[in-house]
């Protein structure tokens, strides 16, 4: 019985890791529709949702199951109500690149508004948040986690310098607005996934340290924009 | 035993309420802040914020504990494992109570923009959602969770409506553009509160009708308020 449950969570590990690497890849290719103005990449990514939501559901399932047919306890009732929570946050990581994918529809509608030297850059480090928040999963590695936490105050800076120069760009010329909007829309959707990220880092930490690390404030406003 | 886990039960449900009534006036505190222009109602929401981030703790240790201890089994796993999702909805509702205010501080550095007439409803509008969503879990009531369904999508006029209008005061006046993106951003945390009260009814839906309907795409983007 024991060695059967042992494999069941070791496949659930692997239907999370999977998930986030179908999430981290449609970040990516939102990206690569940005950066390369390629709008065909969408039909990729709607795809790739789909996919997300059955293994959120999936996931969900067995998570539930395992818990109510082996009555697990301790440390493994803490992994299964994890699990759960996680491919929610894979999920929503999912959405974000929808989000993005439709904001790039608008971005590409005019003309570029100037080399995007920064968003692409934010793009990645929002990416090794994801993969690296996983993996510190998997290998149960604080240390790794610690480094997805602090990462985020980086994809946080990128943020500012965008909306900073982009409210420039709207306030020499009034006709940049709808573009530069979407170009802010698309880092905040960025910072997002770097928020899941963290939340994933921070289970990690929870369950492998028993150390309450959630409530950091996640600041979303205009504030944290200046 | 099965009396204590049922009372055990019982109070899970209760703390959620209270968690969520917290939440629904940290939204509603904030909003008045703004209308009132008195930003000193900050602290209060501050105060709050850290009550539902305890209350967030206790809930998932709860749900947690009597998982491990009393090895619950098919319904009462669900609900389980629901009610430690839905804490974290709610907490993030609270979350954006806190951006709300941020926010507000910089609509209150100048000048009323214009009167606020969408604001304060769309405000009043995602309220109702989270108290609604909350009573249809504590009475498993799906019509009513359905109802929350139903009121996203006047969220979402709202939103859109209001970048419109805000949009246009932007091209007109690029001095307004400061205030007017803060207001935008007021407008879509008040739209991620919906979501969060949305999440929650599909919960209630699923838990009490083992019908799945997550996964209607919530969209986040500049399309979505056009």
């Amino acid at each position: 019985m024991q060695r059967h449950f042992d494999e069941q969570i070791q496949e659930l590990h692997e239907r999370l890791l999977l998930m986030g690497s179908l999430a981290e890849s449609m970040i990516q290719t939102a990206m690569r529709a940005l950066i390369e103005r390629n709008e065909s990449l969408s039909q990729e990514i709607y795809r790739k949702e789909k996919e997300v939501n059955e293994l959120q559901i999936e996931i969900d399932d067995r998570a539930i199951k395992l818990t109510a047919l082996q009555q697990p306890v301790g440390t493994d009732v803490r992994f299964l109500f994890m699990a759960s929570r996680i491919a929610s946050e894979l999920e929503r990581i999912g959405d974000q690149a929808v989000n993005i994918i439709e904001n790039v529809h608008y971005v590409l509608k005019a003309s570029a508004l100037k080399p995007l030297i920064d968003l692409p850059m934010m793009g990645e480090s929002a990416e090794k948040m994801v993969r690296e928040a996983l993996q510190a999963l998997v290998e149960r590695d604080c240390v790794l986690a610690n480094r997805v936490l602090e990462e985020e105050k980086k994809l946080d800076a990128f943020n500012n310098q965008i909306f900073r120069e982009l409210l420039t760009y709207m306030m020499a010329d009034p006709g940049t607005i709808e573009r530069a909007l979407a170009l802010i829309l698309i880092s905040r959707n960025l910072e997002r996934v770097g928020d899941h990220a963290t939340n994933i880092a921070e289970e990690v930490i929870y369950l492998v340290e028993g150390r309450e690390v959630r409530h950091h404030h996640e600041s979303k406003t205009l504030a944290a924009s200046e």
